[in-house]
């Protein structure tokens, strides 16, 4: 039931790589293409993907206004695609295809790039109950693109902002007098709608956590056998707290904390390092 | 003299962090830091990579408001820097250093990234004449950045956009005639400030091209054997267009291109595929 | 014959009301609701009201995108209904109705309450010539919508921002010279389109500003008994000027002030203190 | 340890204000006010009040340029202030002072306004441990604003937005299968930093809910013997289930629904239903 | 004691003209200039002008950033200046002052011919008591500047916008029943801050206009005779309705409608018709 | 084949143009017209003219939203029309129609002024290869209008922002090293899709640019005989640079540099020195 909310947020960035990418005009298009010269073109996936980004492709076009292309789409989000296989089809006029061609592709095959690598992940952690979270190491301006392209891939979301999680680093604990002290203070005085979440570093720091009351606690750069530890203490401490790992887990490293027995895995590398995925636009009907 | 030049763009990009980040405010750091504790923070680099962001860096503390910290660099853009090593220091105050710390460095991560993977390509080009140019496969909102950070990297830029470049693609073939006519139709009406470079799939597009008088000829998924050629086809033609490869180049098959004798290399993967190099800050002095 | 016409302060003002109600998304829709239910709703007003707002719904639902629900009015603006009355229908898809759902009501619940209090001071003053006005204390981001209600209401508006009228208070009066000064510095250099309007403290004040040719004095906590007495004076002087009553206006004090026999009785609490009034969105059929 | 963290949005809503309040430029004071005439002035307390809006007052100031007065506090945020106090000080040029002068006041009267109310509820429920929270029933364009007098004013923020908190309302649950269904699938999916808010209508609900392991329920138009006997019957269920109370609570019930025990009020009235206190600037010095 | 009052519609356009100049950077600049490179430039003017625009430009420099150059002006705005006067000295970065230029140049040659024109109406009239007012036929985006370099030319504005004013044309009438009905219900309904204009075609419009009270008489299309003849039955009619002349007026005409009495004349050609003066920046010292 | 890309900084200019006419609305059209009041409208062109902006047109009703009237156009953009020609209908309610008519005709106005003109300098050279171009001397925030218009007039375009175009100007030489040095050094880093274009004073540089390799060479201020012999020498150096004359050109010595062989014509006044021609709306059915 994964859905991308129409924002103006969206509608920025849409408006900003129009603005970028068009300058005053297609200087090739105008000197090449007649005006009202309809086409059908494909949106084709290059290599295998798991597809992303129709509800942005359809705002994008209709932000662009009634002459751009019409879209419908072979494939739903969220579909494994082959490479070649035609996943969309844009019918309207040849040069206002042209102009919204490139910044179309541009944000599906970021989308989709973060789906697939998202899919991989969860993929492979299958059979065991963690879930592949993502965190704010998002694209700035994309957050909401990239969270909902983490949807698609399977992942659950983290925090959207600072306002919908409390999450409490190393950085806010000196100044906050601790642990305990922190995660205490934060569930009395932030918004009650919000589950109170503690980094640890080590075993001691667990167990404060426990003890204060965290709801979440985030283990960061333990190994997967101190994370199963992590586990077992939480565990055998009767609370509800969930464990979360995250540090240095990648495509090789993620079955072994998943089967850790931790709840959620945080992996950056969702948002920051996915290599956009090969889509393109073929005029195939003149 | 590789510069980022401030533009109302850049300035929508960084406003658009900081709001989707933002929210109503950072219930963490509310909870938690009283207002007006100064510290010192260092921004570390996690992985040795090529250091770019700051000039961006810089226009979000000014945006942010008289609140935001200052900073000082311990490194240019541009500079070669070793995992660990410090590279700027903020100062201020703790609770404004949380909020703005994310977006600052989800900036300067994916700025450096795309620096460090231009500058392996240059690299592995060294000794050549060819250079390496980035295409407009750039992340949407990001254009002015992604084009910086592919000339810190040492990489040139193509086309900034739809209107400071005319590039004749297959989809425009069709529509225009063919190689020829359109060589010939967008010397004749597009703005004289611009060169015209047509994409060509084959020797005999090469040759026309080369006749219509064309000044860059793309061409596109040519093996490194076919490039030569093209080459050695263009320097008899004696015309000073030049050849472009696109296609199909990565960091292994790069240097058999250059070693071709193309004048230019253009590779979408430096700012579609760049993955994010890790970068930190941590408190260090409260 | 009053409409509210389309402008884009307030599309920004709903823009900033979906851009910081929604963030990443409606997380409890997504949760629960399949995508493509649709359903009616109808909007209800939970108490006796001067219903205001329908235009600004109508222009926020088409903000939104093709994706919102269509509405229908079951009353027109203006129109006095009683608590229970379905005001009107709402049909669309159940998820995008819930995302819109709030923003919506918070606007009409606002905007019906500046209606429905303007109204009862306009009824308080039934029978007499005096004509209810507000003032510049809107809600800032919402001038031209606190002054639709105000006119849905009855009421007449005053200036909509600095250029659209002149308007002398005490802060200007010692730098300008005095009440002749400035009255007559006012009518030789301030565009022709306005009537020049000073505000006066006392009987002396009044006659100074009648004498320089002022267009409408404004009296200041003067008590209905002195604004009378100022009418009085002002009926003598033979001239057009009109009188303007303001300070201290409550709903028991207004009827007295109307029967004094000014010609304009200005009430800031119109649009800084009206208290929302309930309405609901009920989805009915589903 | 309440602040207000500078965002866009605010800024976008400053920038409305004085768009819609300027217009082409203040005739009035073009005409009478030499420019250069600097000035001190009073922001005045016309009654008694919780202050509230000092960043955003900077804020504004900041936004408006160089050319806008400065200014001093006598009292924070948060401070009871007298009727006659002056709480701050204006220092500048008297033409820019008066262009500012109206939407600095609208935006403090109406902050101030929110807190002041929020104030006399929390007070109402001093000696319990009933917490006064916010709903998202705030003034479109001014969430973080009004998010923020709330904390001002003693009271605790219930979600800032959509996906900053879960809460399963009637309009939710017939789509989700009832109230167990909806709170058991919000719990698999949604963001783990959340937790889990459904509103029931009746104690049959409230059992449910408590079984399916809701982290917080709504009770809604529950009397407060009714309230009584839900945290009973949450005490009883042996959960850290809070009971939130909303519906009907005004200024003379509040106090009986925090003494039957409840842990949360939710009261929409401290930001739909605010009137503005008055202040105001006065000159005092030439 | 004119002023240009900075409002975000100015800064908007500001934006506008960077971000349309800029786009990616400064190609030119980049390859040639090196950073830090600082410069004294001069602002000259190339032929006889009315000086306007200098405050504009502070805000562009402001707008721009940190980076941008100050300036120091020579002559204020409404100097008469004569060829190859240096208006203005810039002081700062090079590559950031060639950045600047055009859009500062272009924002002041525009300005400047307007209030230069103006100039010339307003000579035109010298010795009678007729005022030469601006129209809305301003540039779209650039009303305040329009009407603030009237003023600075000598002239008088015209309504800013549509609800700064009040004027009944042709195209109302019919709708509205003629000319006294139209008259009469604007009296009773419009802002009160407002006087009543109407336009007539005519003298028997006319005379229907003074009966029904108009505030100012727009005779549109009248020659000077006719003018005179107006402005005789306006005086006739011992009310104190102001005359105002429009269409077909030019820098041959103007003197004989100002002799003819009329108390405005309506110039669109201000404003829609002012031809660029040339001014330049030239870097005089290295 | 020219059109005009629909562009959010198109979208951005009609906003203000929208936002600053209307204000908080149009109180002429509020006090006199009824809503739901259908008339046809006209389009008139009041003299003889090169139409332009009908894109421009449909986006702005387009944006206006749903109540905006609907268009017609009985001649294309770039069609030369006699006085009293209707070149437009409107359909739609009367008061809407009011309200856009002034920003549509202000626009409108604009646009074909910068077509009348610029078709003026074309027939002008009309039977030489010499090419009419513009400059950046463009409006602020009108750049890509300005641009397209000087199209539609039969003009091509000179770069459209400082990444679309290598300008050498004498700014730049001194801190680049003379003309020699900047050419190379151009030709060098500067995106390769554009020529290198250098503005030369006398003949001397021109020899130097010649010599470079400059692809186009800006002679600045040369007579049409210096022009003449400019050409000649260029000619002579066997390269395939292209001569540009810019300076003082004007309706009257245009002529004289075309026939001088110069191949491109830059004139500034195409799009500072335009004067708006008349256009007006009639309503001619009620």
């Amino acid at each position: 039931m994964i859905r991308l909310t129409p924002t103006p947020h969206i509608d920025a960035l849409i408006d900003l790589a129009f603005a970028e990418d068009i300058g005053v005009g297609d200087v090739t298009t105008e000197a090449l293409i007649p005006p009202g010269h309809i086409v059908e073109a494909e949106v084709i996936a290059r290599r295998s993907l798991v597809l992303c980004g129709a509800p942005l492709a359809e705002r994008l076009l209709w932000r662009y206004g009634p002459e751009a292309p019409s879209v419908t789409w072979a494939a739903p989000d969220g579909a494994a695609v082959e490479a070649g296989a035609v996943v969309g089809r844009l019918s309207g006029a040849l040069d206002h295809t042209l102009v919204v061609e490139r910044p179309l592709l541009n944000f599906m095959q970021r989308m989709s790039a973060v789906a697939t690598l998202t899919r991989r992940f969860v993929q492979a952690t299958a059979g065991t109950s963690a879930q592949i979270v993502c965190t704010r190491k998002t694209l700035p301006g994309w957050r909401a693109l990239d969270k909902y392209a983490v949807r698609i891939g399977g992942g659950r979301n983290h925090r959207g902002s600072l306002d919908s999680g409390i999450l409490i680093k190393d950085n806010h604990l000196a100044a906050a007098g601790g642990i305990a002290a922190a995660v205490r203070q934060a569930k009395a005085v932030a918004p009650h709608p919000l589950r109170v979440e503690v980094e640890v570093e080590d075993f001691e720091g667990l167990e404060i956590a426990l003890e204060a009351g965290a709801d979440v606690i985030l283990i960061d750069n333990f190994t997967p056998a101190q994370a199963a530890k992590a586990v077992e203490i939480a565990r055998a401490a009767k609370t509800q707290a969930q464990i979360e790992a995250s540090g240095g887990v990648d495509l090789e490293t993620v079955a072994a904390f998943a089967q850790a027995g931790v709840d959620l895995i945080a992996i950056g590398a969702l948002t920051h390092s996915a290599q956009a995925v090969d889509l393109s636009i073929e005029v195939v009907q003149r």
